[in-house]
């Protein structure tokens, strides 16, 4: 079975109060300041059909209204 | 600033009843099977000091009991 990898990220302008979260933290625990932090899914399968990757994607694993997907699939 | 990408994951033999969910979900909405679907989170950031990626996820992004993350840093 192929096995691919999903990267889902909120999208251009849409808030991503995980990553503000993250943003704020950094420095109050010492770290350098981080910028344009944004937290998405990762989905790792095998999947039989790597045709269906794209409506897998638009019917369960994603929200298409204010998320942008990737599919990376193995060779 | 040096763009990076984590990936994070679920370490093997850690259950990841995200995961399980969407398996049992994709043949009842009329997909093929798949198989070892593995749900973890992404983060991308811009950090001042990639050398601090490391100890971020230890403290803040990962929890490394339980998950494993691999970090990408752009060139």
């Amino acid at each position: 079975m192929p096995h691919a990898r999903i990267l889902i990220r909120p999208k251009a302008g849409i808030l991503d109060p995980q990553g503000t979260a993250v943003e704020q933290a950094l420095p109050q625990l010492g770290f350098q300041p981080a910028e344009n932090v944004r937290i998405g899914r990762l989905v790792e399968l095998d999947v039989a059909d790597a045709g269906e990757l794209d409506a897998i994607c638009q019917k369960l694993l994603a929200n298409p209204l204010i998320e942008d997907y990737e599919i990376q699939v193995d060779a």
